[in-house]
């Protein structure tokens, strides 16, 4: 039987990533799972923050780095998230490196980065979206299969709320684009 | 080693949800993986959707359904991203319900399902970012644990591309706003 919750309500799950940026000309980062991508031509992602440094950074520097970090980096996501950069100093916790894009630091120790130059802000009532433009992606070898990031090496992690929990990705459930073909016949009139 | 991939890269993994919409008065439903939270006070939520006939029913509706879908509907889902309602009649594939919004169908079948008011819309070059508050949201008993939605029970699936394919969700990975305390004391300076 349905039953009403809060409204507050989610997508199940959401993808955890690190945003970094350059706040007071050190890297920082923090923890994020309100993203998803919202544009094919250019590549446009979207990110919504509350008010964090983060956002001053992104506002100045008009850049930021979309970092997805491995289940054996959930500790120390969940400090970026816990912490905020104004109490403390996170610019020594990964290893950084840099692309062409300079105000957009990237992890060294995530499967999977992207350097992102801000496209657009969308003021929200007390979220600020901020979307991206992916201007250089990088995959470390060790987690590409056929030239592609393959998630089972990858071994990303999701949230979930409003429970608050970490998960990791599960089994295969099927070929996208794939798994309803076979439904048209029967469903078509 | 790291190496520049396509900037065409995504966050991994993407919850895929069912977007529904009235279109032509009949309910219409489309698969979509570009969603998330956006907002906490009103609860917004953004789905960025190419050219679909969902669009025309957001935009006369002024309304939309955010469905969460269970593994057991991979192939229903699946299909309602293969076929466009322009060509197949849809609106027979779920039962429906409705809850205060009428231009809000609801999927029955889904575990969790939220009814959303269009709040802003936001056009990029080739998608069109739909920015809903959720004015209701439910969720079976069945899928509930001390009165929230438990992943464990409601077993959603994610998308990951470009390979394309649907992913369960796996095991507890951590407490968020949790597993990364301890660091607090080695990360000090």
């Amino acid at each position: 039987m349905k039953q009403r919750i809060d409204n507050n309500a989610f997508p199940y799950p959401m993808p955890m990533v690190l945003v970094g940026s350059i706040v007071n000309g050190q890297p920082n980062f923090m923890a994020a799972a309100w993203v998803t991508r919202v544009n094919i031509h250019p590549p446009l992602l979207a990110i919504a923050l509350g008010a964090h440094l983060t956002n001053q950074g992104i506002r100045d520097g008009k850049e930021f780095s979309i970092n997805v970090p491995g289940v054996s980096l959930v500790e120390k996501t969940d400090y970026c998230g816990l912490f905020s950069g104004a109490k403390i100093d996170k610019s020594a916790i990964f290893k950084v490196h840099y692309g062409e894009w300079k105000n957009a630091p990237l992890i060294e120790e995530c499967p999977v980065t992207m350097a992102c130059r801000l496209f657009q802000s969308v003021q929200l009532p007390d979220h600020e979206l901020f979307i991206g433009q992916i201007m250089e992606a990088y995959c470390d070898s060790a987690y590409l299969s056929d030239g592609k990031p393959d998630i089972k090496k990858i071994n990303p992690f999701t949230l979930t709320m409003p429970d608050n929990r970490y998960w990791s990705v599960g089994e295969a459930a099927g070929k996208a684009w794939s798994a309803g073909v076979g439904l048209r016949k029967t469903q078509q009139k």
